[in-house]
């Protein structure tokens, strides 16, 4: 007969701070993973779900630090990690720390300088997830900053999902991760808008949301190749859709928004954008161009 | 010894009015089917090649009417499209005209209404597609409009890609390809503004290309369905990603920009709405409250 051990003993232990829902999906994670797992949180009784799965509560934030070589952090804010951590430097000097908090690059470089001085291995990550897909295929995490701590933990961080290294830039995970999600708030501002003109004509979402899907992924394969490709290599003129051909259209776009009963504040920035472009003689370019018109 | 004939005489003859990238295209595709084709353009020289592939030039729009039962129209505007049938009503009368002009849903309504006083059966058309994209498995072209005159027509309309019939209100062609470009104008926003944030830290936008491609899919595919079912039931409340949550996010996102020299117009509307979702009371709400927000 074989009783499953809680823990596996080959595995490293880790601490993890911080229990709302994506730090509970990571602790849930590393559990099932069989990494014996120390948790912390400001409120204890978020613990308990945990516990029960067979994590270790810690009392204090430098008892769980303690307890484990690497230590994941994912609060609300930097502002919140710098007052949680701050007084711990002696407990965390020489472990791993990984934070997963939401962040600018200038936060992370500010915090990793924090860490450097008080001489914590220090790892940044941006997740590419919502704490329901966390050790699902579909999840990963971008990490920059100590190259070395990373690799030495890399199998470890795999039970959260995909690991993706950006660079020893302890800034770069955030901005990789800033600019994913640049590009999916415009996706969400446009299919928000599509949906409000469609309904404004009393047709269902769910009717019209095949089309719109396989129309945006067929666009979004279509143009991102090509455009990354202009803008890389500086070469904008273009045969397919010209910044003059989008520009006489726009009108009619916004019209339309109006007639139905939509309004058109998410869309009006790019109408200026686009006369902009052509009043600056960008009219036979195509829409790469407006990735160098968007530079302060 | 089998000579090729230039025209199947069993494909029905068809008429191309205007003869830009796209009206080229269409004729293109129509010649390529074995449609015995009569194109007529303001600016003879561009029915040169056309004419070398077969088709038959017209010396004014009448006799390019009168040559066959059915009629595509491809100008600028539907302005354009007015002034040059309204003369031809006779030559019109009681043939099929398929007008896949860009213009509004109302332009639509307003010029079928013109075509029936005419007796000129109408279907209104929006084409999903780049002109280089004609008659290839991408392309499809929507209609709405007079449906007795769009399944009699049908086989010949397949030639120029696929057909998607929307409804007899003629607006319809116009409302939803145009909600189809909203959804991509948003994405696109998405891609150039995310393109100038990764691109600030001299990194590639091709080496970066394929992870916004994945993302922008996979956002795509996670996302959109479920907002449709929110947003038709009425079902707003979310365990996923939260409005409060997101507004949360924004101001990183904001100064992320402005620290990296990238201008944050195209986003400061999203912030605004995000703002007015969480003051009018819609905090616990998912990204689908937005489309309901977006109503004047």
């Amino acid at each position: 007969m074989v009783v499953m051990a809680p823990h596996n003993s080959s595995q490293t232990p880790v601490t993890v701070l911080g229990l709302g829902l994506m730090g509970s999906a990571l602790a849930t994670a590393l559990l099932k993973a069989g990494h014996p797992t120390t948790v912390w949180n400001r409120t204890k009784s978020k613990t308990g779900p945990l516990t029960a799965q067979g994590a270790t509560p810690a009392d204090t934030p430098a008892e769980a630090v303690a307890a484990s070589p690497l230590t994941l952090v994912c609060l609300t804010t930097y502002d919140d990690v710098t007052e949680l951590l701050h007084p711990h430097t002696t407990a965390l000097a020489g472990r791993t720390l990984v934070n997963v908090t939401n962040g600018t690059p200038l936060q992370a470089r500010k915090f990793a300088s924090w860490a450097e001085e008080h001489g914590i291995p220090y790892i940044d990550g941006g997740i590419m997830a919502v704490p329901q897909m966390i050790a699902t295929p579909a999840a990963y995490i971008l990490y920059s900053g100590d190259q070395q701590a990373y690799e030495t933990h890399r199998p470890t961080l795999a039970a959260l999902g995909g690991t993706r290294w950006t660079g020893t830039d302890p800034g770069l995970a955030a901005l990789y991760d800033l600019s994913l999600l640049t590009g999916m708030y415009g996706m969400v501002m446009g299919v928000a808008q599509s949906f409000a003109l469609i309904r404004s004509q009393g047709i269902g979402a769910e009717e019209f949301a095949p089309l719109l899907t396989d129309w945006l992924n067929a666009m979004t394969n279509g143009l991102v190749p090509g455009t990354a490709r202009a803008v890389d290599s500086g070469h904008h003129l273009t045969d397919v859709s010209s910044l003059a051909v989008n520009q006489a259209a726009f009108p009619n776009l916004l019209a339309t928004f109006t007639d139905q009963g939509v309004r058109t504040e998410l869309f009006d920035p790019m109408r200026q954008l686009l006369d902009r472009a052509i009043a600056e003689g960008h009219a036979d370019d195509g829409l790469s161009r407006l990735v160098e018109l968007l530079r302060t």
